[in-house]
């Protein structure tokens, strides 16, 4: 049993760690750090931890929390994670990092996005990308991981079965439209989130500028060995968990169903948090609340000439906490599922 | 003050009918039918009317409404529409549709589409598509006016102002993604709409399937003078009220923000029910619940080198009772605003 | 037509003035004031307004106010009220006070349930309760009125009727319980009220500590002729707008539900915005939203040895907004229900 | 490990029973059967399970149920239950009987408020009720337990600490209301229960006569020693899941904070899944959410002369299926959080 912390231990994100942790059989919490002036109890920030846990959220102390860890979960914001990680990892702790500042392959291009510098350029190329599903083989050995953007995670398994089909689709001018759940905002109180301004309302945000879709366009291009452009649409959808993407591509030519069922069945076979739905069956957020997977539906739309591809996440889990657990394992080589899929139900006891 | 009445008082298209009508000056309300076996009170169905109303909703006896109406809200589901329509028209009475079976241009369209057979063809040629922003000029004089889809209202108000620039627009391959609330799929219970199974979830619905896309199709060909081709993606909400619609089109070139703000101002001036946003102000839903305004925002997303409309209505105000009432005004010659837009708040008493 | 003013126009009790306001047809509005720098368009903070409203919400100028208006709604918070009231009064502008300053018969027990010393005493005297449907005869002719909380709105409407029947029922240790949508709790954002917060969440808040317990009291009292003592408590709950009662009271023997269906039926006679249902129908927040209705039914429970009262109002219409123009045209004297009824729907055409 | 089977597999609390049975160490799943008329994927009512669970929902067959299970869940309808128990006890299956049918301890009393006769009364007598955190002595050795009503489970508790202080409360005349979720409602769409009916609304039901009130007033006799009469009156609230309570009794004279804290403190020592909050601190349904606890409050609200006690359960686990496997836990001699209660957080790794 490895010792865990969180820094950055009162957001949302560290929630959904909190709520996966103790399940995991690997690993012991043993320091919760966030900003406070003074230790304060997790209940405080999630009422269902009352009576569960020992721990107290402390004000950040980087040289405490290596001494008391092995691996910490990193749950800042961007431009701050990446001014702890490097001392982290020089202390030999392995890192997961939920922020979006070692996401980026390119460092230029982080830097254009975030509009920020970044200070830890030669620790970024040592951090893979934390997306156990598409780039497994890049996490073991590794200080630190990355850990995907949510959208960027819905919509590159969405499309990554899809980049060989060149031949049948138009892979230039994706549209995806995505709609995520409130707590996808964090936290912090404003305007935007305050319950009667956004309950019972429907609306587009950042459009045109989602720094989502660099981060996108960055690991599709991987994926495809070539550059591609999409247009990202995000809206804020009045639940509280749950993320939803519609991606449409143009059909070239004639493409059957079950051609496109193929690709993705061949594609994510054996892959435990994708599933791949098919028969008119289509994805919900309700079917994934609270887990790892992906669910993903491919529909050939004859009329409109186009494959409308859909996915369901659960923002904080497989979009978040989750995929951190995910990507823990990945790089302690550990099975994938630890901690994270309950026991199969099956008749053979 | 003429004499209204609404046949298929149940639903709550007839619901929103009923809450506007009251406040229309032209008309009075002087007979409530639908599916009852005896009158019922419209309480019953609509708590807000308690002792607000006087009238029952009685069994259907067409011949009885004939009598003491002389506009009738055809407030049924399609097929059912088409039977009692040209009796109406017949005995003289002004029938404003709010089904699918008077909106197509093409009988064959319709009959293929709705996959029945058309049994008023001749009308349907004196029916015209009840969309007054656009297609005033077709209402008056005319027996019936067909009352547009909740989708259809908004995609056609979305897109009217680009057919014309073509030079700067990809038309082909539009992507339409829209969201609705559950009060779009109507009153009768189901396990799609069951509190706990819809609510906190999010889903695609009729992907590939949906028929007011070939709706939108066939009356953009009207727009643009020749056939264009959309796809179109609708969605389950967990609102009650409201639709939204996130259009997406390739850019050609160098398309300016001013630019499309400039094509919208120009076509939409005037309009009274049309409020284009600009300076980076986009439409929500809650800002146009319970009114017939269509709110519009076209955004320039250089970096997706895409042109995003962004499009609010109330599905069930300017998606169907509003608009019911907006086309009745301009068929009987009123004002279209006519009990539809309160007084101007303003400095001038 | 008399020119009216909204200081504190931000809020969202000004915005049900303003949604309310148009449809009036012996008011013009020419004077917003509040909280802001510089002038700002009304649809910052309110959407639907968006091209409806010619008028800015300026910086605070009692001067000016008084100038340019005959009659001011004061939407501030209860200590600020107190601040501009009296002069506005002075001036001989009439006032329309929306805060808890002015409530209280009693000063000192304001200044303790406040904790606040009170500026004009004096005004408070003249300043009556504007809850025309228990007090009306008190409004005429007073400088100002001082609109009641939402809560005590509910709780008084559904107890006036049963202070005459204390041979039937106990009327010390009636027990109150109130839940409220969260618009009631303003606009100001704060963790409490945060989306992902409040949404799918019960909870109680300011368990007992309300202060509208002693409003609720002193004007029990009044109606009763000596001193009740009820216990109050409240609850939120995650919809927008709605507020629903729960009144248990005992019984002291038999009570036929008819007897008690007396009771209201004769008291609330032509009581144009009280409902009383019977026959078992009880009322929803739903069936008064955005109306200026009280709903109430009272039921007998046997088996509980109670009569259960029940009441819903739209905490900002009924329970603010609403109140507060039925409170204005009852000091006018024009028909209370001035701007706040549709036209009734009937055959009479 | 031993082997358990759901009888009556497509309603909510066996959706939840499949939710949390995967985590519980000591039984296997090994037959679902319910009211179908073929063999069906679980995955048709609980998209989450979607790939996680080879079994089917067969026809109910209560002879291949008995062979392949050692204890049984009978997740069924009241009426329905009694036909089917008998017959697995005499089979020798243990079973956790979550409907109505073996809840009341006088079959007389159960036969008046259900309004049915009783089939199996002399099983009844063998049945405990399966409060365990309360009655948990009753239950070891018995062949089959019933699972309480939700809101009796919360009721109960909530109560319990406090029947012994007749000196400082008044306990007759106890005002319990209670809200709770959609799901209580169970899976069967109907008006009351679409989503465009009940969202964004309150309101109560069953007043006066919901069947929950007998079952609560028996046990509080059974603990009381003497019969006590209480009030209670439930609400619909537009969440999904959670039940929340308010009690109100009367002081009889001067009681204090500390002492009614030091009450529960002492009546739920040790008790792993009753969570008593001090300190102004007070439940909410969130913070149970998918939990099986049961989380406390009571407050002394001095002016309003009155102890409220406030009760938060989730209504599907602690209130039906979390109970159930409690109940299971304390039949089988295991410990009662086992598979409902994840390890603790906590420094000592």
């Amino acid at each position: 049993m490895i010792k865990v912390g969180i820094l950055g231990a009162k957001g949302y994100t560290a929630g959904e760690l909190l709520r996966l942790l103790p399940g995991h059989p690997e690993v012991g919490l043993t320091c919760l750090m966030g900003r406070v002036e003074a230790p304060e109890p997790p209940a405080a920030y999630f009422p269902a931890l009352r009576g569960q846990i020992d721990l107290e959220i402390e004000p950040i102390d980087l040289g405490a929390m290596a001494r008391r860890c092995d691996l910490v979960f990193l749950a800042l914001p961007h431009t701050v994670a990446q001014q702890y990680c490097p001392q982290l990892v020089e202390a030999g702790i392995k890192v997961i990092d939920l922020s979006a500042d070692f996401r980026f392959d390119s460092v230029a291009r982080y830097e254009s996005v975030y509009n920020v510098k970044h200070l830890a350029p030669e620790l970024n190329d040592r951090t893979p990308y934390g997306l156990p599903d598409l780039f497994r083989e890049d996490i073991p050995g590794s200080p630190a991981v990355a850990i995907p953007g949510c959208f960027p995670t819905a919509a590159l398994l969405a499309l990554a079965p899809l980049v060989a089909h060149e031949a049948e689709l138009e892979l230039d001018g994706i549209v995806i439209n995505a709609l995520t759940g409130v707590s996808g905002a964090g936290r912090a109180p404003g305007p935007d989130y305050h319950f009667p301004e956004c309950n019972e309302s429907l609306k587009a945000y950042k459009v045109g500028c989602h720094r989502h879709r660099p981060e996108i366009e960055e690991k599709l291009e991987r994926l495809a060995g070539r550059p591609l452009r999409v247009t990202f649409t995000t809206h804020l959808i009045p639940i509280t968990r749950g993320e939803f993407l519609t991606i449409t591509l143009s059909l070239k030519g004639e493409v059957r169903q079950t051609d496109v069922d193929g690709w993705y069945g061949d594609y994510y076979r054996g892959e435990p948090f994708i599933r791949v739905l098919t028969g008119g069956a289509t994805p919900t957020t309700a079917g994934v609340m609270m887990t790892n997977f992906c669910d993903l539906a491919a529909v050939v739309d004859r009329d409109g000439g186009a494959l409308i591809v859909l996915a369901a996440i659960d923002n904080l889990t497989k979009g978040a906490g989750g995929q951190a657990i995910q990507a823990m394992n990945a790089l302690m080589g550990w099975p994938e599922t630890t901690g994270l899929l309950a026991r199969r139900l099956t008749t053979t006891v």
